[in-house]
C-alpha cells in the first residue's frame, strides 16, 4: 500500500479491464520514473477520447465525424453489409483486406444472462438501412459463441422476410492450428463445412 | 486501425509496460463505451503523480512530502536499515507487516549490460545514513538475480569497513510452492540454508 495519490493512480488503473494490482503498480511506477513518458498527452488523449469520439450514425462504428470514414467511402460495396457485435470487430475485419463492403455495429449480443435482449441491439437502425433494397447481401459476424450464434439465428429470421441474402462467416479450424487441439464443436463444425478441392 | 484519436490513445496505452496492443485496445474501448469511468478522474491523477509525488529525501522511497511516512514514522525501528532496489520492493516488504525498522532505496541494481554502475545507484546517501552510527543493522534485500546479488556483494564488502552486522535475505524455496518444480540453484540454496528444527 502506498501513501495518497501513488495508490489512488495504482486504483485508477486497477479499474480498467485486463489489468490487476501487479500491473496497475507496474504502470504506476513507469509513469513516476520515466520523465520522457508524456503524462499531459496520455491526459489530452483520454479527454479527448470522450468528447470527440462518437459512433457513426449509420454504422455504429467509432468516429471522430457524424460518419466513419467507411461509410463515407463511396468506393465501398453499398450492396453488401456485414453485421458485427462491436467496433473493435470491425477494426479485426478490416486488418484482413477481404472485405470491402459496409459495416453494422449492433453494439452486443442477445444474452439473456446479462440481460440483453434485441431491443438493447441496434437492429432498428439495421432494418432501416435494408429497407431501400440497395443491399444485397447482409453478412453474420457475431461472435462464434453462444450468445453471437443466438443473434445470428435471431437476425436471420428476421431477415428472411426481406428479399436479402443472409451468410454467416465460416467456422472450422483456425489456419495455423493444430488439429489434434481443436475442441469438438470446431472440429464438429469444420467435418460439417467441408469443401471439395 | 482506427482514426485518429482512438488509435492515438491505444498506442499511448500501448507504450504503458505490460500492455499489448491488444490489451492497450480493449481498454481504450472500455474508456469509451463505459460512461461510469472517471476520464477526469485518471487525467488529474496522472498529472498529480508527476507534480506532487516525489521521491523521500532520506530513504528515496515515494512521497508526496519531503520525507516519506515510513522515516517520519518515530515508532519504527532507526537502527535498522533494509536497502531495497526500487521503492515497488518497499511496498511488497510492508505488507509482510515483518519488519519494523526504516529503509533505503538504491534506485536500481548493479549491472554492466544496462550500464548501471554503483555511482548510479543511491549509495553515497546510504553511506551518509550509516555515518552517525545509529544505524546497527544493514539488510541487504536486493532481489536474488544475478544484479541483484552482484549489488548485495558490493555493498557488503563496503560495509564491512564500518562496524555494522550486514544481512542478506534468505534465499531457498517459496513457500506453498512444490519441491518437485523449484528450480536446480534454488533447492541448492535450500539445503545451504537448511536450519535445525
Amino acid at each position: 500500500m502506498y501513501d495518497g495519490i501513488v495508490q489512488d493512480l495504482i486504483d485508477e488503473f486497477g479499474r480498467l479491464p485486463g489489468i490487476g494490482p501487479k500491473s496497475a503498480q507496474r504502470i504506476t511506477f513507469h509513469i513516476l520514473q520515466t520523465p520522457s513518458f508524456d503524462v499531459s498527452r496520455l491526459s489530452t488523449l483520454l479527454g479527448d477520447v470522450r468528447d470527440k469520439v462518437h459512433f457513426c450514425e449509420i454504422c455504429g462504428n467509432v468516429t471522430e465525424q457524424e460518419r466513419c470514414s467507411i461509410c463515407r467511402d463511396a468506393r465501398r460495396n453499398q450492396t453488401l453489409i456485414c453485421v458485427v457485435e462491436d467496433a473493435k470487430d470491425v477494426s479485426a475485419i478490416e486488418r484482413t483486406r477481404e472485405f470491402r463492403g459496409l459495416y453494422h455495429v449492433l453494439g452486443g449480443s442477445i444474452s439473456p444472462i446479462a440481460g440483453v435482449g434485441p431491443d438493447d441491439l441496434r437492429i432498428t437502425q439495421l432494418m432501416q438501412r435494408l429497407a431501400d433494397g440497395t443491399v444485397q447481401e447482409v453478412i453474420l459476424a457475431t461472435n462464434p459463441n453462444l450468445e453471437g450464434e443466438a443473434t445470428a439465428t435471431y437476425l436471420s429470421r428476421l431477415l428472411h422476410t426481406l428479399e436479402i441474402s443472409v451468410t454467416r462467416l465460416a467456422s472450422g479450424l483456425p489456419v495455423g492450428g493444430d488439429l489434434e487441439y481443436a475442441d469438438e464443436v470446431t472440429l464438429g463444425r469444420a467435418f460439417e463445412g467441408r469443401r471439395a478441392l
